[in-house]
């Protein structure tokens, strides 16, 4: 019986993950340590899930587990990083052994798959509440900013947008989704997978990128104002699923959260490049949506361009 | 008026701290890039306080930030690290102008003290909770453990120990504290000094280190446990301040978390140097208390042994 932090930390979180980078020091000491190669530099990011704001009360620890570990592994995606370590905190209002067990297994999983090491953290008591910390490797200044989208480049994203919102709204009972698109948007929504195997596409043509954490249009917001330029992008070629389509919900594709794709601009002489990674990678489709352009905001349905400037997408204060 | 997620970090937390390594990419992207010099390893911790364990309902927001930051470097000191980089992920019940403001302004003077640059993290709504990841560096293999203490060596505590448990005591209106002590204690409680100036010492001659948040008694266990030996402490050795001595109230220096002071281990061999120490370092005085024996771990209290093996300091989920 676990009784304390410890023992917490001794039986659930002594061996989760492992990177290609190993650790010299990891869980049980008052810090870890590890080596950053010479050749890479260090890339850092911090998420923080809390029970009653990021998910419901009573949410499945193994859902937590994987979505607090992606939501940070999104992180470095948007970076063209290659995870390496994690450190994880977190807040229990109790000890309960099959919440932990069930968090922990999750958690293993998920680190085992993308390659990456628990060296560390911190537990104590208090209302649920999830923090990671991510480090991931980059050769050195291969990294890919919000700054450098350029007028001319396309707007690409990855997999399809508004799923995990609709996944949401479902649950929500504020739609009912037909039996096929079910499972799929709550997995968008409990169990979003972080899109590391972009990593090479976008540390070889990407001028930008961003991971759509707070949906399309405000997301893609951030990589307009850090690069001091406009987009135009265009309704009908947003990826979205039938459903969708068929309601003209097109607002779940652009101001849902939590799909964790990644949008990304590349110069229009790469767009040679999408197809060759479409014709590769029948999992991770890339669609190009729009372009950059000198400035403003807007979308293009049909024969109207609706403003998109003024309201950003899902605010944590709002 | 701060709105949303992002201007509060633009107005509070933009310009937090300068580190001699300077950050390639700090806050306003997906994640930070730093370059880590190739003579030096990264050393990660990361520690949370969450209002109602750590800190009372309305505690000054100026202290927290301090003492936030200050847990996280103690780790770096236990370690004989230098800080370098920290990310903060800070969760708010609402936005509080007055009291960002004196948390920032509190974070920004911690943070040029100790020469260390926040370079990300995420702000989100919930029960106030402050989790801060902090990154230092250490010349290769020039880190500090709790894992090679060996017999014979001395174990040294810097400072005073008991006061901050001392300051919580008084708070709570169990003791009544002289005046002469009470600044002391609570500055001890609320705005713990962690020992970065114990960084060269530690890494010149220390076997095993570890910084004191739980308490000596359960603290130092931890090296017994790692180092695999015992200890033999002397209570007349103790630092502790005139109304301990006077009370006999050695339980809050042996069992009293909070004072983020450095307990180490020292060949005995090294006595002199600790003479040296305290001689240059009037502010930083490092007491002998004991030293390592094979197995066992006891308090001598004149003639009397006391069995200390048993029972740990604070633990969170007692």
């Amino acid at each position: 019986m676990a009784s304390d932090e410890f023992s917490i930390i001794d039986r659930y979180f002594s061996a989760v993950g492992k990177s290609a980078y190993r650790s010299r020091l990891a869980i049980g000491d008052d810090a870890a340590i590890v080596d950053v190669p010479a050749d890479r530099q260090l890339v850092m990011s911090m998420d923080t899930l809390n029970s009653g704001v990021h998910f419901p009360q009573g949410a499945d620890p193994a859902d937590l587990a994987c979505k607090a570990l992606a939501v940070n592994l999104s992180d470095l995606a948007a970076m063209a990083a290659e995870p390496a370590w994690f450190l994880l905190s977190l807040t229990l209002p109790e000890i309960d052994e099959h919440w932990l067990q069930r968090f922990s297994d999750s958690l293993k999983q998920m680190a085992q798959t993308y390659q990456v090491e628990l060296i560390g953290g911190d537990t104590c008591r208090g209302p649920l509440s999830i923090t990671i910390q991510i480090a991931g490797l980059v050769p050195r200044d291969c990294y890919v900013t919000r700054a450098q989208a350029r007028p001319g480049d396309l707007v690409v994203v990855s997999g399809e947008l508004g799923n995990a919102a609709l996944g949401l709204a479902h649950l929500q009972q504020k739609i009912q989704l037909p039996d096929d698109l079910q499972a799929l948007c709550l997995a968008s929504l409990n169990r979003p997978r972080p899109r590391l195997e972009l990593t090479p596409f976008l540390s070889a043509f990407a001028t930008a990128a961003i991971d759509l954490s707070d949906g399309l249009q405000g997301d893609l917001q951030h990589i307009l104002a850090a690069s001091g330029v406009g987009a135009l992008i265009k309704r009908d070629h947003l990826p979205v699923n039938h459903w969708i389509k068929r309601h003209h919900a097109y607002q779940y594709a652009l101001t849902g959260g939590d799909d964790y794709e990644i949008c990304c601009t590349l110069a229009a002489a790469r767009l040679g490049e999408v197809e060759t990674w479409n014709q590769a990678n029948p999992h991770c489709q890339l669609s190009v949506i729009g372009e950059i352009t000198e400035s403003g905001f807007y979308l293009q349905q049909g024969d109207a361009l609706i403003d998109l400037s003024g309201s950003r997408g899902y605010q944590h204060f709002a």
